[in-house]
């Protein structure tokens, strides 16, 4: 990566990106979680791309070589469901894993770590997601549930472990979010604090990651500070308007949206550290 | 059909199918995806009816039965609600199918024409869904996801034949919606381009034709009819106040559940072809 | 309970109780249906809590201990998750019962009584809901769905003989709350009528029962008091802004993140009843 990156640059290469989205409308399939599925694929189709949530293990030799990309999200993990999220992980099609509340279970634990074997292009989570993810550890006694109780910046060395370890790009949310190849970092600082006050912004930010990667796999690590950059840049224009956590749900995905160029290219915050 | 069927009789007749639902509030049993669970439950109840989410098979022998009209969507198909979605179809109530990505897998194309010999009232879905029913084809290489690639238009004559073969009513969303027995055919003309960017508008106005059938199931071609100029005309109505996808859906099903009759009977716009 | 629990002693006393779920964040596993779970999580979020939506059965034994509090709710019941709820419900941790639409059929009546004999702290129905469980009947010629047929007046004796039973505090919903653990009953008259045009506002609102318990174990009937009039005092200030069931839905959820001490002392309608 070389000087000429300059914020003015990720700029540009974000609002490049988008467009990429709205042009070509990448079909992104989702195995997510019940609770994301609304948010997930309003967003999707706010910025630009064709959601399919299918799930049916049936469909999957048939349906997702046909996908652009493929998004996996544990947080309402179930028996039944693993092997569908094994078998599109498997379908040879770029794909994204948000592990959700890793270290919730024994069980859970191992799911994660079984489908990160599985070469996701990125992994998307929040600080204690991605300890918890870097350490293999279910039994940490600090989890409190899907909210993080680590800042990004405690998960920075774990990420770049995990990067070196998995081949994945791992994005690590939060104030300030993180992401790295296990080489290169970049930080994304968009967004407001009060979208951890709507349900399943995470998931659906990672579900965007996908849609970016569908669009254009040339560059996971960009894709996914892009995309990062961008759903923080539309909480930031959604809390303009914002009275509450709900109401910025809206204005959210009303500014995805509609973001146009310049406010893209003037309002992404990204950059690579040093 | 007669002569006398002008705009206003339409008018009058949306109004009067509207008013029913509203006094008899049908009880409408949704075996539906799970993303558009939301939105067609808020839909229903907007618009008077009563909503009920329930998919387990032991439960269909009791409570099916006690139903008005029954909605079945494939969108999130899987193995184990298939039996369920075959045990209401067969439970004697009007039922109104929704063949969400009809050509997504061989799986899902097999499930809808099983389902579509169990005698659905009405059959909704968008060109590409007709189209795919009525070839029988989950091969096409344009399959795009769950959106369209084609024109409502495209796809009548296929709605035709299926009407015929089927003997239900085939309804085609598009910019203009086309409504067909096999014989007839109606135009429904409401309705505004950005109601695609909102994830399951075709499930929840699926769900409304079911509670216009359960509350009238004499013509099941008019309450498709009116169930979907209805839907698109508290779309236009969203869309005077909306900021974008997701203000749109609100204000849409404000709308729909604050028409009065004066709009109903001025703004419905529904026309036999000749 | 004394003579000097007046009206403003309950103000001060709910206010307490939002305050604690505030500080404390208490981590609330949801087995709920699938319709409600974006409104539910969302709702307990802006409350202050931390909600899981968590149904694997091998994820149970980890992770529901490290609950504090569990929140049951059978609206799409299933024969996959029953054994989920069953053993959530015997982890230890006070739990919390919505037995939505109990007389659909003699599967989910039965399946409720068995949840109700695992000793809920609290039971949220409507009237039509506690009168079935209170019956054991399932029946009624007069279901009619998720809504409830009766005034919740009509149930206050068989939730009286309901509480004594199970040992659960019962509360009735309707236009006047009764909340009763077999001997005394109180009365909750917040909300608004529009509320019941949202699907799943019971749901949200027994979750949020969940929350209050989970924050402070120590009085289920006041937390399930304070819990109710709590979410019909977000209703009324949301009302104020509302144009229909949409809207109200965010501004109720907007309004249950801002409340602030004046407003819930002041606007919390609770009494004993004589």
């Amino acid at each position: 990566m070389d000087e000429e990156r300059t914020g003015a640059w990720w700029g540009r290469r974000a609002w490049a990106l988008l467009s990429a989205v709205r042009e070509r409308s990448p079909l992104v399939q989702c195995i997510t979680n019940l609770v994301s599925m609304d948010i997930a694929a309003n967003a999707l189709t706010a910025a630009g791309a064709s959601p399919a949530m299918l799930h049916c293990l049936r469909e999957i030799p048939d349906f997702t070589p046909r996908c652009h990309a493929v998004y996996i999200n544990v947080g309402t993990l179930s028996e039944d469901w693993l092997p569908s999220m094994r078998a599109a992980a498997s379908a040879g099609r770029p794909w994204v894993l948000d592990p959700v509340a890793a270290a919730a279970s024994g069980f859970r634990m191992e799911a994660c770590l079984e489908l990160l074997a599985l070469r996701p292009a990125v992994v998307r989570g929040n600080a204690s997601e991605i300890l918890a993810l870097a350490t293999r550890s279910d039994s940490s006694t600090s989890f409190k549930g899907v909210d993080s109780s680590h800042d990004s910046g405690e998960a920075l060395q774990a990420a770049k472990a995990l990067a070196r370890s998995s081949g994945a790009v791992i994005a690590v949310s939060g104030a300030v979010d993180f992401i790295t190849d296990g080489e290169q970092v970049l930080s994304a600082s968009n967004g407001v604090a009060m979208m951890q006050k709507i349900t399943a912004t995470g998931c659906a930010v990672t579900a965007l990651i996908a849609a970016f990667i569908g669009a254009d796999p040339s560059d996971a690590l960009a894709a996914a500070a892009c995309a990062l950059a961008i759903f923080g840049l539309a909480g930031e224009i959604g809390m303009e308007s914002a009275k509450g956590p709900a109401s910025l749900r809206m204005h959210l995905i009303d500014a995805l949206y509609g973001l146009d160029e310049q406010t893209v290219t003037s309002g992404v915050k990204i950059a690579l550290l040093p």
